[in-house]
């Protein structure tokens, strides 16, 4: 095994990932939970909040990309994006490649934003720009009471423990529903279908009778739990599988035939989610 | 960090996956290379070939099926084929679904094989069948000496290190292309498109002028390195985009629309493809 400092995280009973940190960059615990960026030789620097890894400068583009390109383009004018959580920063930078008026960013933990300026600037860029609305604030409280709507909601939330648990129950895309405008999409990151298949089934049968579409997409992810990661598409107006527009210069992820691609679910998954 | 004995391996620069065994089944030295068979509570058995995780018996399906189905569904008539490696069963398997008339299995490590049927009955099942020819030799030695033609040839080689080394080279493919008969297939796995890229597009280059279709597919293999897998297949005469037949009963993870969406490429490894 590597030298070192060597950082864990365990997936399900032993199995799991490690990464020698070459250096460790920061470490604090914010009101809301630690915060650590540790750089690794071959994944650069990476983020890891209460002791999961958030992201790494090595495999971002394709979690920030896969979050906001599906919706992007099958809807007909996006313009008005609320994105819960994801105070890093990366799905703002994709947001911001279209054309939209204004970007709400609704991050509970003002320390993830500060963190992510000062060691990930490629990440950061969007903070500044002048679409940008950023609150600190729990998201689920900001939805509950605002009456602005929104064309595309996107749920970056952190995974299903503590403070984030409540942004994967019914409650909360109800609560989504009610700020969609006419055409609206809603996009979740929903955890690893190789160990948190009992999640996604229960979020299916969350919004099952909320939304007509809801379907799920996959893609890989290396550094996350199973390297596969899913995402749930929810609207009543758009389609999944109709693609409106051209993707943005310079994806280095996303094109039209992935996008047809993750929607394209393994048996096992579409299985276990109808059981 | 897990109790007990933790397997570690490690994929580049200090980033790999760790497996606490919760027993070790089996450990020796063969003549070839090392084999050891762990279990873990949520992998089940996993078989490690010189420290390297070949198979879980969670995730094997995956890769078996990947291997086999998308060249078999695009193949007019497959009778002959041809398993270069695949000691463990779990290819020979998979091809077993289909009617065919001989499958020739060149291992090059009879205990690979003992061991399997010891230890991954599952995988285990096509040993004893009539249409199979088991043979223990170098898969490179044999392929050059027969005069036997084949409709698919398969080479799930070990990676690419010692032994298995030669099977990544263009004179192998070269002499596999002399055993093909008319519509014949290769298929090869090629390892991972987050750690061996080089690999890859060393690949590309060696076979590219060789047949009329050279394409690369990929998959999720969660124990795999990065959790995204990649597979080579060549053909003069069938397309890999032309779907001939409809996939046997009981697949765990292939299905028609996989098969497309595996084609599909991410943008940035098509770009270090063509680099």
């Amino acid at each position: 095994m590597p030298n070192g400092l060597i950082f864990y995280e365990e997936h399900k009973k032993g199995v799991g990932l490690f990464i020698r940190a070459h250096k460790v960059f920061h470490s604090e615990i914010s009101p809301i939970q630690k915060i650590d960026v540790i750089y690794n030789e071959y994944l650069g620097k990476v983020l890891l909040l209460d002791g999961l890894v958030m992201l790494t400068e090595r495999d971002e583009f394709i979690y920030h990309e896969m979050i906001v390109h599906p919706a992007f383009l099958t809807h007909p004018n996006p313009r008005r994006v609320l994105i819960a959580g994801g105070g890093d920063g990366g799905t703002l930078r994709e947001v911001l490649r279209y054309n939209v008026d204004v970007v709400f960013l609704v991050e509970i933990d003002r320390r993830v934003t500060e963190v992510s300026k000062k060691f990930f600037p490629d990440l950061a860029v969007g903070f500044n720009d002048p679409r940008t609305r950023l609150i600190f604030r729990d998201a689920y409280d900001f939805i509950k009471e605002t009456n602005d709507k929104f064309d595309i909601v996107i749920v970056d939330s952190t995974d299903p423990i503590g403070h984030a648990k409540k942004l994967f129950e019914k409650d909360f895309f109800k609560e989504i529903k009610r700020i969609l405008k006419s055409h609206g999409i809603v996009v979740a990151q929903t955890e690893s279908p190789f160990y948190h298949i009992e999640l996604m089934r229960k979020l299916k049968k969350a919004v099952i009778h909320l939304f007509k579409h809801t379907h799920f997409y996959i893609t890989s992810i290396p550094t996350y739990p199973g390297g596969i990661w899913s995402f749930l598409y929810l609207s009543d107006e758009c389609d999944p599988n109709v693609i409106k527009g051209s993707p943005p210069q310079g994806l280095r992820f996303y094109n039209p035939n992935i996008h047809k691609a993750s929607f394209s679910i393994p048996n096992f998954i579409k299985n276990e989610l109808e059981e």
